[in-house]
Order: C-alpha cells, then sequence, then structure tokens
C-alpha cells in the first residue's frame, strides 16, 4: 500500500470504525484473568451488556468471532437430525445454515431473492403446518449483512406465536445490534447471535450468545458435542465475573468504554442516527439515478445500504476506483451478487460530515469508472441531514 | 481496587506483560478483512508465525483463545470413538483430556504425581502393546502451565518412532511457544496447539494449530463434526492472505509487532534468557529453603517456577499478601495444587531486574505472611544473574 | 460537551488533525534525554528536519510552541533599539510587530488590508531609501494564519537583493511549513520560524528557527538577552544529538513519525494536494456565491481559506451552528476581521473525502443559519477534486 | 540500541515512567484550542493544579520545559541591576544563578559544598546586613537534583520573616513538586517553579510558576523584558480557560489524568511513599558499605539518592555496565561531580518492587564494575520496604 494522507475510509458494513477512546482502553496493560480486579470488570459487562440486547437474562460472551456465535447457538440447543427452518435472506443466512447442515440438522432451506427479509407469513404456513412438531428451532438473520435488507422479528415472533408452536427462535443480529432496535426478551428470541466488530464499535474477536430459559432449558437435552461453545461452564463461572477458559481481556476493556459510549448517546438516539443516515443514503442513490437493492420500504437496513450497478458496470471496478484514488473501503458483492452490487457501511462510529464525505466518495467514484449519475444525488443526501 | 503507583507485577504464568510497542500496534485503526492491505498483513504473518514453531509447514490461526486450539486440534484429527493416550501431568493436561472425553474420544489417561513430565517408557510401552493401533493420538503437554514441569517431546517422538506406530502427536504448547526451545518439524509433531497470550507476549484472543502432513492426511476422513475450527476453509483462504470468516485484525497487529520483537532479539537469545530466568527463580527458592515442585531437573520449566509452601501454610494467603502489599499477581495452586503451591510466571517480556523486583516481592510476602526463609535467596538469585 | 458519534472534524488552520500513527509514536515511554538512545534520535531528527524547511543549515528545535520561535528569532539576532520593516499582513503579523516593539525594537510597520500578502514592492522602496542600512530585519509572515494570504517570499528577496541592502530576513512559517512550497535556502531566508501543529502534523508543544550562516554572525553581536532562547548552547549541545535543557522527548517521537510521513508522500506531493484541496474549497466558496477573503491569485494559500460572510451575517454563529449540529470546529475571524470571516484550514493529514465532508458541513451550516447560497458549491468542489 | 525484552528502568531523577493511562490520555486527538472544550479542559487544570503546589493562588502552566519557568520567574519580577541572593547547592542551582546574572542582575552567590541545602542561618545574616533593601530576591532550589539534598523553606522563610525584609522568595521545585511536601502558601513563597516531567509524572514539555500576590504586585513594575513568559496575558487569558498563544494539549491531557492519580493516592501518600523510598535506598547504600552524597539528615531527598563511588571508580563506567547488562538508566555525577556520584531516582510513578529491582541492578553493576559491596545491601532495603 501506498501511503495515503489523513484517515482511510473504512465504510464497509463492519468491521467499523473502531472509536479512538475504545482503541485507547484496549491498550492498557492485561491483567491477571483471576484476580479480583478482573472479576469486578467481567461482573460489570455481563451485567451492563444486557441492555444492549434489550434482555435482562443471560448474555455468554465469546473470545471468539462471530461465526463461533452461530456455533454456538446450535450446538447449545439441538441434537443430531433435529429439522430447523432457515430462510435464504442473503450471503450469511446461506452460510448459517450450511453450518447447520454441517451439523447434521435437517435444514428446510426457504429459498429468496436476496431482496427481501424472511417471510413471517411463510413462517406461519410452516409452523401450522408442523403438526407433530418436528421444526426446532426457526433461525433469521435480522440484518442481512450481505443485502442491507432486514427481517421483521417481531412479526416472526407473531406468527410462531400464533401458530403455538414451540420452536426455539435464533437470531443473528450481527450486523444490527447496538445500531438497528432490537428486543431480545420482549420478541421471546431464544438466542441471539452477535458480534463485537459492528455496532459495538470493536474490533473483532469478541462474539455474544443473549439466551432465553427456554434455550438454556433446551441446553439441557441438546446432544451435539460442545466444550469450548458450551454454555453451561460459561454460565457457572459468569457468577463471579470469571470464565472457564482465558477470556480475552484487552476486547474487554474496549466493551466496557463501547458501551460507556452507547449509553451516554442512548440507545435511542444510536437506532434514530442510523435510520437517519439510512435514510440520507438511500435519498443519495436514488437522486443519482440508481437503485437500492431492498424492495421492502418496512426493511431497509439501518446498517448498511447495497446499490445495484446499472448492468455492464462491474461493482468491483467501481470499489477499486474508489479504494484506489479516494483510500475509501467498501461492501462488495458477496455470493449470487458478486459485481453486482456495492455497499455502503453507514453503522458504529459514524456521523453526518463522515457521511456526506463517504457519498461524496462513491459520486466521485461512479463518476470516474463511467456510470452516469445525476449529480443531485449529494444534494438529496445534505437535504436529508439537514432538515432534522 | 485502590490505586497502586506503579506499574503492577503480572507474574503470573500468562498472560504476560504485553510490551509497550505491541499494545500501541493493537491500537491502530481497524482495516478492511477482505482488501489488499489485510491480505498483505495475512501473508506476512501466516509466513512469519512458522519459525516459533520450528515449522516450514501451515500454521492455522484461530481469533479464539487457546482452549479453542485444542478443540480444533481434536476435532480436525479424530473420529467419535478413537482412543487417545493422555498424561495426568496436571491441571491442563486433565482438562485437555476432558475435553476428549466429551467429544466420545475413547482416553487412555495414564496417571502422574503432578511433578514429572509425560513419561517416554510409558508411551513406549503403551505403544508396544497397541498392536492393533488403536491408539490414534498422543496427546502431551509441552509446558504444564499449572506445575511448572515439561515433558521431553523429543523422546517421546523417539518413543513413538521406536514403536514403529502411527499414531499422531499432539503437542500443546501454550505457555512454552517462544519461551523454551520447541521444533514441530524436528520432533515429527502433528499438531502443535498455543495461544498468544504467553510466550508470544500478545494479549489473550488468539490461537493456534500447526499442522503436519500426516496431521492434515487424518482430517480427510475425520469424522468429528467442526465448522468455526474446521482445517479445510482457512487453508484454503490462507492461500490469498485471508480467512474464512472474520479474523481479530488488531491481535494481528500485535502479532506482527511481537515477532519483530522475537526475532530481533533472537529465538536462541530468546530460550536461553527464559532459562536463566528460571535459573535464577530456583536459586531463589531452593536459597531461602523452600521446594520447587518439578523433582525432575531435566523436566525444569523456562517459563514458570511452582513452589510448595511449607505444610500449614496456605499459599493462596501469602498471594493474596502479596498482591494486597506489593500490587504483585502470583499464579494460584489449580487442582489438586490448591492451596499447596504458587506459580512464579518469568515468560514472554521480561529481564532479569524485573525479575529481581518478583524475587523481592516474594520473599517480602513469605517473610510478611509468617513463613520463615532465609535471607540468602535473594543473593542466590542475583548472583546467577550477574554470573553470566 | 455531549458525547458526538464519530470523529470530530478538526478544520481550524491548525492545529490539525495528528495522524494515528503519530500518536501512538508519541505515547512511548520517555527515555533519559542524557543516554546514547536518546542521543541517536537527537541526531536523526536534527538531521531530518531540514529537508521541510529546504535547508542544509542547522534547524533549532525548541521544547515550547510557536510563539516562543517568533521571541527565538528576535532576541538571537538584534539588539535594543533596532529598527525593523514589518507588514500588516493579519493578526498574526500584527502580534508579532507588538513583540518586536516589547523588545525595545523600533518597528516600521506597513499598514495593509489584510487582503493582500507583504509588497515585495514596498520592501524595494524601504530599502533603497534606507541607505544608511538602518532596517536590521525584514519580518514576513509566509502565510497569515489569519486571513488565508500568502506572501511571495521569494519576490521579497529579489527586492532586498536588488536593493543590495544587508537586512536580514526573518520569515514566519508556522501555517505554512509541510503544506506549502518554502525554501530556506534558495530564498536566502535568514531565520524561519515553525511550530510543530500545522503542517508537521504534530500537537502543539515544539518550535523551530532555520538558521542562515548570516543569522549566525549576526546572533555574535545580537544584544537582547536571551537564555532559554539562545542558539549558541543550543548548537552546541546539537553536535552531539542532545539538548542544554531538558528536550520534550515525546513529541520528538511524534516529529520521527510525521517526517516519514510526510516524506513518504513526498513533500512535491504534498504540496500538491494542499494545493489542490485549497482550489476545491474555492470553487466550493465562490459556487456558493460566497467571497473568498485573498483578492491577488497568486497569494492564495494552500493550508486554509477565508471565507467572507455577507453583510449582516455573523460568521462566528455559523460557526457555532456547524460545531453545535455537525461537530466541526471552524476557524474565528481574529482582530479586525471578526465576526466577519470564518477560516476552514485544509492542511496536515487530510484529504478528499475528510475535504468533501468539511464542505458539506459548511454549506449545511451556512444553510442553517439562514445564508442564501447556491447549491453547485459542493458540485463545483467535487469537479475539482475528481478531475485531476 | 540493540532490544532489549522487559521495561527498560528509567531511574534517573527525572523524566520519570510515565504512567499508562498518562500516556493513553495523552494520545487522544488534538482539539482546538479556542472551542469550548479546551475552555472547560483548560479551567479545570488550573483550578485543579493550585494543590499540588499547596496554593489557591494563580499558577501560570507554560508550554516549554523547565528551564523556561527558571527564567519566567525571573523576567516577571525584576529588573535589571537588581540583585538576588543564591546558594550554590548544586549544578541546577548554579545555572540558576549564571542564567541571573545573563539577564544583567547582580548575583550575591553563597558558595557551598553541594553536600548541604541553602542555610537559613545565612539567609537571616545576608538580609540583616542588607538593611538598604537592595536584595530583591531570595532564589532557592528546593530538591537539588544533582545532589539529592533538599533545601529547607520553611525554615528559610522564617529566616525572612525574621529579618523583616522585603525580598521575593523564588523557588524551584522542578524535582520536588508532587514527591515531597511542599507548600507554596504556608511558606509564603513568592514564585515556585516546577515542570511536568518529575513528580507529575508526565513527559517533559510543561512547566510553571506559581505566584504570590506580593510577585504579582512586583511585576507591574519590573523591567526585564519579556513577552512569551510575560504573566499578565497568560493570567488574563486564563480567566476563560484559555491561553495567549497555543497551549500545549496532549500534555494537558495528560496532566488531568496525572493529577487524578496524584489525588486519588493522596498527596500525603504519595509524599510518605517516596520518603519511604528514599529511607530504603539510603539503607541499601549504607549496607553496600557507601556513602550517600547529602550529609544532613534534616535533608535527605525523597525523590533521589546520590551515591558517593569509592576513590578510583569511576561511576559513569559503572552506569554504563548497569545501562549495557541490566538496562537501567541512572543519573551521571554533574558539573564538579562528575564521576564520583552515580544518581538513583526513586521519583514519580513508582512503587516498591521496581526500587527492589532497580537497588538489584545498581547492586549487581557495583559488583560487575569490581566495586566491593557487602551484600547486605538488599537485605537492608527489604527490610525498610518490609516493615511498614
Amino acid at each position: 500500500m501506498t501511503y495515503a494522507s489523513g484517515r482511510h475510509f473504512l465504510q464497509i458494513p463492519g468491521p467499523t470504525n473502531v472509536p479512538d477512546p475504545v482503541l485507547r482502553a484496549m491498550s492498557a496493560p492485561t491483567i491477571d484473568h483471576r484476580g479480583p480486579e478482573f472479576a469486578e470488570l467481567g461482573r460489570e459487562l455481563l451485567r451492563d451488556i444486557k441492555p444492549v440486547f434489550g434482555t435482562t437474562g443471560p448474555v455468554i460472551m465469546y473470545p471468539a468471532t462471530g461465526t463461533g456465535a452461530w456455533e454456538a447457538a446450535l450446538v447449545n440447543t439441538l441434537s443430531p437430525g433435529d429439522k430447523v427452518l432457515c430462510f435464504e435472506t442473503g450471503h450469511f443466512a446461506t452460510l448459517w445454515q450450511e453450518m447447520a447442515h454441517g451439523f447434521g440438522l435437517e435444514v428446510d432451506f426457504v429459498l429468496g431473492d436476496w431482496r427481501h427479509g424472511a417471510s413471517p407469513e411463510i413462517v406461519a404456513e410452516k409452523l401450522a403446518a408442523d403438526t407433530a412438531h418436528e421444526i426446532k428451532a426457526v433461525c433469521v438473520v435480522h440484518n442481512e449483512t450481505s443485502t442491507g435488507v432486514t427481517s421483521r422479528v417481531g412479526d416472526i415472533r407473531a406468527a410462531i406465536d400464533d401458530a403455538d408452536h414451540p420452536a426455539l427462535l435464533l437470531v443473528d443480529t450481527i450486523s444490527s445490534l447496538g445500531s438497528i432496535d432490537y428486543r431480545h426478551d420482549e420478541w421471546k428470541v431464544d438466542v441471539t447471535v452477535a458480534g463485537s466488530q459492528k455496532g459495538l464499535m470493536l474490533p473483532p474477536g469478541m462474539s455474544f450468545n443473549a439466551v432465553s430459559e427456554k434455550a438454556l432449558a433446551a441446553s439441557k437435552t441438546a446432544r451435539l458435542p460442545r466444550t469450548f461453545w458450551d454454555w453451561q461452564p460459561m454460565l457457572a463461572a459468569n457468577e463471579r465475573g470469571l470464565f472457564p477458559y482465558t477470556p480475552n481481556t484487552n476486547l474487554m476493556y474496549g466493551l466496557k468504554e463501547a458501551l460507556r459510549l452507547l449509553y451516554e448517546e442512548g440507545l435511542p438516539n444510536v437506532f434514530a442516527r442510523h435510520a437517519r443516515h439510512a435514510a440520507a443514503t438511500r435519498a443519495a442513490v436514488r437522486g443519482w439515478g440508481l437503485e437500492v437493492l431492498c424492495l421492502d420500504e418496512r426493511e431497509h437496513s439501518g446498517s448498511l445500504t447495497a446499490v445495484l450497478v446499472p448492468e455492464g458496470v462491474d461493482a468491483d471496478k467501481v470499489r477499486a476506483v474508489i479504494l484506489d484514488r479516494f483510500d475509501m473501503s467498501l461492501g462488495a458483492g458477496l455470493g449470487k451478487l458478486a459485481g453486482k452490487v456495492f455497499r455502503i457501511g453507514h453503522l458504529g462510529a459514524f456521523n453526518d460530515l463522515t457521511l456526506a464525505g463517504t457519498l461524496a466518495g462513491v459520486h466521485m467514484g461512479l463518476v470516474l469508472s463511467g456510470v452516469r449519475i445525476d449529480a443531485r444525488g449529494m444534494d438529496a443526501a445534505l437535504e436529508v441531514l439537514q432538515s432534522d
């Protein structure tokens, strides 16, 4: 890499820009993970992480990245041969069901167009048909990082309740937690999967399972093998603020600071900020005459916006121009969207002027890539930003 | 915690004192883990990590703490019902075989007194008796963090070779790698398990599997389920310097700096320094009139020294006095050694004067705890430090 | 201050945004300022600082902010009652001549309109008239931080030469060094005054005097009292990489890193980047229908742009709206320009997208303040940024 | 420098070991020094710095190292030709009177042996004799950094009062402030000179003048020229938390954190800690059979201990051995003590085990340099450290 002046614009949909105070907090010396000072930190974090999930129940913290928390959600609650209902909402939903398959689970994978969230109607239908209660879990990705489409978890919960079906509800919030309104308890989610590197504004390396009573009960009989991901020794050690094996202490310092920042801003303000930036971004995209991938107005992501490039344009070439010329990283199209979209991350530690700079970079990158756009895109975005 | 002036002495046997430049390196902004700058970093680290293991083969880097790398070594190479040979060399060896048991492996657990390493003679005996080659793996902890006793891996290798037995050799080097001479290739180890938070001088959060050709071949047929720990997608993505899921970028910055420091000092010098500090520590312990836990002169650890307290003394109370009065953390006795030993970590980023301060703290803490010691312990240690 | 998400936009004309690696470098432990490691650092910096000034002669480094380096330039070269020629190019030029006056110098202060640089014609005139060579020094501010107007130092040098006059040429480059092309040796400047906190991308706390042979000769007979600022003991100690009193070690770590960044980018590239950003900023200002303070096309600053607000608008209120609403700091109008201009700093560690964000913030702040602007300002700026 | 494992022991008598949290605080982004956030910081620091000086009056903060604060004390209170009374207590006292001389003051320099503080008796004598009140100021170095001898400022104050003499009392506390009990108001000191890099635990770069009403009154008529050091514009700007020229913002962040640490420990505890470490150090020195430079039991420094080496030994060679072999910096003998003493700094962020490591390094360095010492020195020090 040649040296580039100023700060890199990291506008992928995560890992996000880590705030300076979080990076500084993480650079404190590592302490004894079995000593009293650590135990105090552990207890504090295990308590203070809960409001971000909208839960009063336990949240497991893994010293491992988010994919591990996916695995944990499955192996703690299910047994070989169990049936799970999954939705093809995008690349990550596809990977998660592949993982389930790899663990010997039977996956009912509802296909999709990657432009809509999981359908509450289909959940209702599938569960109603499952009179034998063979479906043990419904797996939903709250915010598809590959598409910028959210699934309406509250509506899915209602569909499960209406069907009076005992299936567990497992939700991936990796790119929504701390960015988009989320309610583990209110929506009666059984396992919420999350990671550190998006709305929590930390570097990658830590992941989470928020766990319901029902999920805990399921874990008592679940027979998939597990040790590193096992909830039971975690919960036992967590009682004293400790962990059954070495935790990643320095990321925990960062988490403490990140939670302080989130609560200082106020979660409702954080969610509103993300929604406002998403709206400004869509205004820019539409102002340029381009298309947003998400097709349902109820399902636009507050965390990122996936933009379809016109036929004949290679989205990856546009991204390369922007990286080379303006030192900004955007998200690539993944899986079947490769080359067809680019993704603008507007989540985490972010503000109006950085969004304006981001959109200016996209604007100029599109022009330099030969994509015809209407100059009014930027104006439309600024209108949104200055109007409330 | 009340505020204590100066630096805390973190003299547990890991996590170790992270050098300032490593902490600073880790506080650089997180970058796009799919971009070209990251790929360059990934390729560099995957190459430069090899000499620490004494290997030219692949080293898998997990964004998870060391216990995960234990799990990875098992699930990638073994199938349910496989027989493994383990040795009760201490607390961690006991935990590892429990994990193996939890995965449905059949464990032959050779009991021990926690004062000796794994016996090459018993390995020879067991393998010779196993004419059906039912034993699929021999698991050894190179340096027992709970006892300060090393196992002679080279001799164990020789025993396996002499028996002409195809069992895999799996070795835990969590508290020896980067501190005690270790030779993955020369000793034909099949999987070497390691972590970031000891001799590599990093905070916890990263762990490793160095993998032999034979282990790779075994992984093709091993049937324990795995996704997060699976070597195959790792090795595939590593080709391009990338990872199949989000890596923990900021620890990787730290690893780059830590490797630079290790190689600048020179691995042979690093090993000699640890051996010298261990010798000075034993000189102090014996000078005080106390007993070192390890009973075999060939098996003293370079990383830590476990010290037996006299009958009637509670080692944990001594540690508490030292923490409270001198702001130094020492390792507790674990498992069956609880209260009977304390452990002095002298590994990682460490030097003569910090060792002298450490030993002075132990000296004073013993005195203040009412343990009768001979004042000549300190002198004996300084003799060692100044004599070469 | 309420917490604001994301990074503050520090777009005053200095102190500037300090690059992360510089901040990290500064957080290394302080070392012995009389030891061999320090001496090596001192020698390296005293050598490597020279190209930024365009000199091969000595550069004095003071552990004090820039105002001190002004004082140093005067007290090392002049004696009570000496006559100096100064130009009212703005607020800082006015302060400097006040300082000269305070030291008992006789100041010929050529009045100005704060919209032009120092006049080479007047220099020529004044020196031609001074046949008795009473004028001992000509003092010029290269880049007036209060106005965004540069003085043409090369032309002033020519005027002095044409007059065949022995006056010293003292130049303040506090807000130009490392941002705008500058040539201490080529322009035969006798003392160049500079600070750390602008183009050098460091926090404030260090300042400089680059010194010609002629200035050194003058210092032998100059009779203004001096100790802290005295060049002679500095130069003597600098021979060995040391300082006659305690230097500010940690800023020196930062300087080492900042110089590395500047030279990696390449000084000509650095100057071109600043000029390009200044051009884009003027394009925005004019596109909005507002007026740039600087009136001479040859004298536009590469470091900052001062913008006149329309009659009836209070520039400080516009700045307050921008700070409150968009978390961006702009420079106030100083002295006689108070309330009439705001100043956009675009110097130091800076890039296209941050400039775009900056201009978007100014745009929105003007709109929210009720200033009628033409929306095409942003477009005009992006045109400049994308066109070369 | 070759790489050395672990932390360097910086045991010169300043700059001292900067605590990690102070270094981290200093690495926050620089902010607008004219904005509201800065003003709040400025007001807070200008208020919170006072208790360290034992004053309720104003404390001037200079963005320059300590030598500048010496100069400031003189130029703000005195006029050319004024007579000042100074004491040759060591190297720094000598330098300060040279500075006074350089500013055209008439210095009555009372010679000394560098092993005692300034004599209250001689102050009494000199002032009594000065019936014309020609002596305008008495200058005293509270803690001579070159000798480890303190002057009894309270007794000197009493001597001035007894003589009923109007001379100002100027005191240098550069290496005592924040380490040794000091009372600006109670002792009616007129100007207290201090720096950031010793007891305040900051890197060098900031210095102070605590100023009495009487000193302020004197500054109204004092005729030495001054601009950078001038109190009046400082005090005027400080009213609003601001400074008349660019302050060194990042050191101010560090100061905020350093004051928090000092007050959290409690100043009386800080002073007691220093006194205890000084006592342990003297116990070691005497236990080794060596001589402490300071001859008066009432005048031992809490900050540092200067140790005389036996005839025929070059103290600088001992220091070189210690630096080379044990990576520890000690203070050299300065001026007439060059080669005859080395100085052990035990001030700032420091604790018992670091002191033990320091003394062990001195012990071993002396042995390796061929100095015959008694091994009981270390024991004697540990006795002190463990006994209270």
